[in-house]
């Protein structure tokens, strides 16, 4: 295969969920087919790279400094959702089940990895209970064991505000995560959300 | 979601065999964590969709004006083998069954589509077999109808040339199980029943 073909196989296939033989078939079918759309995708991932950033506020990604939903005046200002990830809170948007604040980690509390409370930039968290509004802080980590320790830290960290720390639980899989859930599922999660009392 | 990210999950969607859910995840996994990732695979695109053309002998995808594979002495230059697709032509190198020439059809037969004869480029496989010192040309484009009615239109049109035309195999694959193939499949495998003899 000729080089440019080659290198670009070999990225395809670092792609999550994308092996030799899907990349192979994507790559054959843009430079064969349709270069155009080629063109495009090379442009938008650039365009993405340069613009995308995390949001001063919730860490989500946005292209400006405060993102849609935590500048939005329609968002309930009483509940905080923390997850894990901006496809975990994509995910729960789809879900139509929450509208209020978010935090976003970028991560999970992972000591082997080296991630721990200010990675996750939990400092800001604090902050942003302390100063605003919220009465619940509802924790959406995944349920992992990372995830579950991410939560446990975060209630420790908050148990001295005056606010209601709940968890998601029921319908959520055991050590599943939330971007391959279905939005049915995340609603049982939301609604069966329980009190997250320090044991 | 921030518009540059949309606008890309989208592309990545028409990608064959990715989701909009496998789009969103690629996308969130190199905006997110792997930046400089994202960067190399827009630069790699651009060039492939800037160097790669068609081989002026065979058709096939290449950064050079005659492949690599026509331009090799290495080569039988007796056999050549006509596929449909780049990807088929890449199925059987990987195989090292076959160690000839080839002609990339880039498509089938399929009148429906407007792609007859000279779509195909099928005046420039007539001229190579009428100039070239080929003794057999490999039918081995795709089991299927477009597949065999372009097969079966190549044969007629090289029928007048002094040349054994040879059209590979069907029948039930390797490790395949009869109550796991289809009947036309099995009718194949009848008809092109080879006698097995005694080593």
């Amino acid at each position: 295969m000729p080089k440019p073909l080659d290198d670009l196989v070999n990225l395809f296939s670092y792609l999550p969920g994308i092996g030799k033989k899907s990349a192979q078939r994507i790559v054959f079918g843009l430079i064969q087919n349709n270069k155009e759309l080629a063109s495009q995708l090379a442009r938008s991932i650039q365009e993405a790279v340069d613009k995308i950033r995390p949001c001063k506020n919730c860490q989500n990604l946005t292209d400006k400094e405060i993102c849609d939903l935590c500048s939005s005046a329609k968002r309930n200002k009483n509940q905080l959702c923390v997850v894990e990830s901006p496809s975990d809170l994509s995910m729960i948007e789809n879900s139509r089940i929450y509208d209020g604040q978010y935090f976003v980690l970028m991560g999970r509390l992972s000591p082997i990895d080296g991630i721990g409370p200010e990675e996750l930039k939990l400092e800001v968290l604090q902050q942003r209970v302390a100063n605003e509004p919220i009465e619940e802080v509802i924790l959406a980590t995944n349920a992992t064991v990372e995830g579950d320790a991410t939560a446990f830290l975060i209630r420790e960290m908050l148990s001295d505000q005056k606010i209601k720390i709940t968890r998601i639980a029921q319908g959520v899989p055991l050590g599943g995560e939330l971007e391959m859930v279905d939005s049915g599922t995340i609603q049982h999660a939301f609604n069966g959300r329980q009190e997250f009392k320090t044991g």
